[in-house]
């Protein structure tokens, strides 16, 4: 096998570790906690399905590839569950850390492109990282409603929280986030989550 | 919520049941089977990384779709072993009656275009479906050779069984094809398949 084909194969075989990565949202159908790897493809799947309902025009293909990528550091920097204020202040640098090590196993140009993507998808300075950014906070968001709030009433989140976390989204999708205060509102009268 | 957006997040619901369909290929890290939406994701991650190995030139976005999709049937149809030779007599059935139901959830322009990609993804007659069809053949081997060859060994596979199935790839790639003949024969030497 020559050197590159060789690199794209360790780094194949590296990315496997995202399936045992665990969010705290869990599937609808069983009771066990979402892995990075599911995640992924589910939000992959939206970019597919809702690109209509962004702001901004973007480019599809890099969308995908940008929610693809997006929690690969997370195989060594672990997920932060997002109302975690103390994890939140270690983040970054662990996460850097992680993207060095896990992107620089790619030859390095593939490396550098996903490099690029995950940094614009944590800078949300474009049209496509804010409409990604969308999708991670819609995504959980469904699996919860749909599974009558179990992650919120664990976590003692309050529908205030939840708000303040999903306002960004407005800046990506006005509709999407529409869409997103009103399964807040609904969660609330149907007490999944605390006013 | 319109009837559009209705319908939409409807199906993004009911895809969730991806990550229940369980395959015989064991993850490395831990021993469990891996589920379709897990493979589905690693698939999109082969698309984007090794587009560059297909015999003809592709449209990355349309493989990295249809890789996205290809086994979405299987929430009804189940998974089919790729050596089940009784389960694969009734397959096209299975899966036909399952793509008009769960395709037909979302609006009819969306319903219709991932019912194309399928289609054609089984029909393996474009540079895209043979070269999506190569990712889903690389994968499991990678997989399963990174972790001694258990699923191999757990159904009795013999190594002409693997060259016959992956016969196809030389369509697609030829050097993907050099790729999964030398990890085969590395599979025999090392003892984790029968010769």
């Amino acid at each position: 096998m020559n050197d590159r084909l060789q690199k794209q194969i360790d780094f194949i075989i590296e990315i496997d570790k995202l399936k045992s990565i665990r969010r705290q949202t869990l599937i609808i159908d069983e009771d066990r906690q979402e892995n990075d790897a599911e995640h992924s493809w589910h939000l992959a799947m939206l970019a597919f399905l809702l690109e209509e309902y962004s702001n901004e025009k973007i480019d599809v293909l890099k969308t995908i590839k940008m929610v693809l990528v997006h929690d690969i550091v997370e195989i060594d920097a672990g997920d932060t569950y997002c109302y975690d204020k103390e994890g939140y202040k270690t983040k970054a640098d662990r996460e850097q850390k992680a993207a060095d090590r896990i992107f620089g196993i790619l030859p390095e140009d593939q490396g550098k492109e996903i490099m690029n993507l995950w940094t614009e998808f944590e800078r949300q300075d474009t049209p496509e990282s804010k409409f990604a950014s969308v999708l991670d906070r819609l995504q959980p968001l469904l699996l919860n409603y749909t599974k009558g709030g179990i992650s919120w009433k664990n976590h003692n989140v309050k529908s205030s929280q939840v708000r303040e976390r999903n306002l960004c989204v407005k800046d990506g999708s006005e509709e999407l986030y529409d869409l997103i205060m009103n399964i807040i509102d609904d969660a609330v009268q149907k007490g999944m989550l605390q006013k």
